[in-house]
């Protein structure tokens, strides 16, 4: 498949005629051909308009179509074959056997989602019977969700392919019935490209209309703010940074119809090493430490940007280990060079706070966008005192904290913001420890793991990724796993609604054989 | 009990510093005894301090302890027995026979909720087995909900108990384990207070932390914006104006940590009058449509404030029966004299929009704050082009759009705002105008409901009583009937949690009995 720098609208390939851009080579800095148009403001909203004329239809469309749209994408992705994995390494320095583990966990969500539509479960059928003798009577009443309109989606840099035009906001937008347009994240343009002409294939193949999926390119925020304020748009799926986040809450809320925006975000997800632990393995737990620091170059949401334990022999052992092991780190090629500048700038920033000490640092840059990794170290009190340590480095740095008594460790649980992911190590000799920090974590994270390192988000039905803000907009959902289909739907009620006008998932023999909830109990299907 | 003019704060009984307040007959205007004290910023801050301290004790207590406190405030408040009635009677000029329904309705809910957190779907148990030997390893993971946090609940002027202190908003968030601190409408203090002392004395009865309720007293928006704004509040319930909402939406959205509001707003709830229907029988549809618009001095957020019919003989039967049966209906106290300020000049604001025909009004005002009821006229094509029209005018008026064709019919729904609900009146030979309707109208409403009335919202499981903007803030959620409960979790994940630090809904042996999701597949309990 050719790249050839148009966007996708709809079934036609469209060249934007705002200016042109290119992606780059971060291991090089080079551009990479060809030029990619920019979207103007009319192909915006011809985008949305687009989605919106086909959301009746895609709506309505069978539970069984999109199930198999989604495998049909899926496929799609599989068939591109290594001009996928070649273009994708290249636009973002990514190591091929990763976005080859990405593309299969891309697949990997698609058929989730495929199952999960089959399933019907999120439509949430719920039948209350009349009570024609009742006084007053009780109407017929029954409930299910629909899709919630167009969603605008936008790509992480991090993930080309698991996160982004073909990624968990699209899937599980797509897989509620909701059109989807994307803005293409400028880090990946052509691997966007190719997996926006896959989708475009597949709503042909499955003769669905033409609107149901749109792909737009456009530099900097206005065609972004733009989408997110067409009346079209009806929500709003982003993975990013904190800034652009905020950013679009902002525009959402202030539109004339406010709409949800799911934007996730920012997160150090702390880790809590509590005394049994610590003093079991230092070690290991250091080098598993310093693995899931380094580990793509530390861009993941779920890098383990702090790490919480009280000061003590085992603490040092703990130290002296981990910097020896970002030691014989080599320095990764980040995504961009404006990720690698943020992170580099990010670490000097860290390093002159006062209190704060440079530990170790990795082996030094070799390329112009190579990330040297970093752990730095300071106390509680330092901690406590000082806001910024708070904010998300993007990339392979941590900061050590050295608590001098679990009431410390536990005012810092209480202090920290809202995470994606807490992680405890405990032995059998830490758990009344870690039960008092239990009720905190849960409200300060997503994601509570114990023994293990936070990178690694599995992609099932009980994975939430996501918590309070900042880590995300909406506390209330997860973007990864099943569940992240229900940030797409909303309930509708129909009463007495006559047969021949109810949908077939409410209908009274059951055609879709759904588990259901009539009268109050939940009943499975015969 | 007394009414001593005292909020409820915790295990307290606080008379407010910041001046005075009266609750009003509406019937006659005058004020009545005792006054109420009014809060200042430190009673606020005292609640919500209150409120968050209690959180984890409370949100943890088990299933039975919650669904027994919400049984004992409700069989708290039939055990006030006449002296509730009397006062809200007094306090809102509604009927008695009115109050002791409503009181019925807000038992109920209570009880709902008793069931909802007892057989603990709510709580999407959902556990993913480890597989150990996949690489990559899965591990085990277990999602559940937990309750957001303190929730602040504005009582509603037209249920002074169904939505007010106990009401809805209060009901779903305890039952989610979100403590609440109410702000009392201005509207019924005295039925406030001893309501509020019925919830007082479950908490100490059910030995929670007293945190878990407090009710404020506070006059005009002030003290609502600083209980919205503390950091300690996580949700907010709200019912009552698209301006006082809003305003809501605006400080939730600018805090440092957004949260989410659930606004229950304004709505017209359109009716549309479809030709066999309407052929079949104008004259007992236009009584009752007129019954359903001035129940309750029309003071229903699914009061129908919007009628369209097409042109022809069976709609000026319709008129004219509507007319006539308008004419029979004797002014009723409305709740307030600033409601019926707004009501008056909105039926005058109306009048005098161009196109608009004043067609009848119901008998008039013999008291004060009596509204005498309203219908108007015009056509279409005025109606789409005055967007005032869809202005809701709280009260018994409403509005007959007589459209030339199907066409037009369809047009106007296009254009309507978000609506709690949508109404159509049809016969069998309707069913394909109403087949073209219903996916445009499923975009528009919360609830559709064919040939009665939208007034009546049962309390069951299948109820949606919510809708797009500007119906509510968030079309997502209800705030009548079990799914409300939604409105107040999170989803939480626990890896590789230890088996003793998880909670009990999420046990290997499901000592709850509950359905689970386990590996994708819903299990019933043995």
């Amino acid at each position: 498949m050719q790249i050839n720098g148009k966007m996708v609208i709809g079934q036609h390939a469209v060249l934007g005629m705002a200016g042109t851009v290119r992606a780059i080579d971060p291991s090089t800095g080079a551009e990479i051909e060809p030029a990619f148009g920019l979207a103007s403001e009319a192909e915006v909203q011809q985008a949305c308009a687009l989605a919106e004329s086909a959301f009746d239809i895609y709506r309505e469309t069978t539970l069984e179509q999109r199930a198999v749209f989604l495998e049909t994408i899926a496929n799609g992705i599989m068939d591109l074959g290594p001009v996928l994995i070649d273009r994708a390494a290249q636009e973002t320095g990514l190591p091929r056997a990763r976005l080859e583990g990405e593309r299969g966990r891309t697949m990997n969500q698609l058929r989730l989602f495929a199952k999960v539509v089959r399933d019907g479960r999120y439509l949430s059928a719920t039948l209350d019977s009349a009570l024609p003798d009742r006084a007053p009577p009780r109407p017929d009443l029954r409930l299910r969700k629909i899709a919630l309109g167009p969603v605008a989606v936008f790509g992480a840099s991090n993930f080309p392919l698991a996160f982004s035009v073909a990624g968990g906001d699209t899937a599980s937008a797509l897989a509620a019935g909701c059109p989807v347009v994307v803005k293409a994240h400028g880090a990946h343009l052509g691997t966007s490209e190719l997996v926006a002409k896959v989708i475009q294939k597949a709503v042909a193949d499955c003769a669905l209309p033409e609107g149901v999926f749109s792909m737009l390119i456009g530099e900097g925020r206005h065609i972004g703010q733009s989408l997110v304020s067409n009346a079209a748009i009806k929500a709003v799926g982003f993975t990013g940074s904190r800034q652009g986040g905020v950013a679009l809450m902002r525009t959402a809320a202030q539109r004339h119809e406010p709409i949800p925006v799911y934007a996730e975000m920012s997160s150090i997800n702390p880790v809590f090493l509590l005394p049994g632990a610590l003093a079991n393995n230092s070690a290991a737990l250091a080098q598993a430490f310093v693995d899931s620091l380094t580990m793509g170059a530390g861009q993941f949401c779920t890098n383990p940007g702090l790490v919480l334990a009280l000061q003590g022999k085992p603490f040092q052992d703990f130290v002296d280990a981990a910097a020896h092991a970002l030691h014989a780190k080599t320095a990764a090629t980040m995504l961009t060079p404006g990720i690698h500048h943020a992170y580099t700038s990010g670490v000097v920033r860290l390093s002159e706070i006062d209190g704060v000490e440079m530990l170790a640092q990795g082996q030094h840059a070799t390329s112009g966008c190579a990330a040297q990794a970093s752990l730095a170290l300071c106390d509680a009190k330092t901690f406590l005192n000082t806001p910024a340590l708070q904010e998300e480095i993007f990339g392979p740095s941590s900061l050590l904290i050295m608590c001098s008594d679990i009431e410390q460790m536990q005012c810092i649980a209480e202090q920290i913001e809202g995470q994606l992911t807490v992680t405890v190590h405990a032995t059998a000799a830490d758990h009344a420890l870690a039960k008092s920090l239990m009720p905190i974590l849960e409200r300060k994270a997503g994601r509570i793991l114990f023994n293990g390192f936070p990178t690694g988000v599995e992609v099932s039905h009980a994975m939430v990724h996501g918590g309070p803000f900042p880590a995300t907009s909406d506390s209330r959902s997860t973007s990864v796993g099943a569940s992240a289909i229900d940030r797409f739907v909303r309930p509708v009620c129909y009463q007495e609604v006559p047969a021949d006008l109810l949908p077939a998932c409410l209908s009274d023999n059951n055609p879709l054989g759904l588990a259901r909830v009539v009268d109050g109990d939940l009943l499975m299907p015969r």
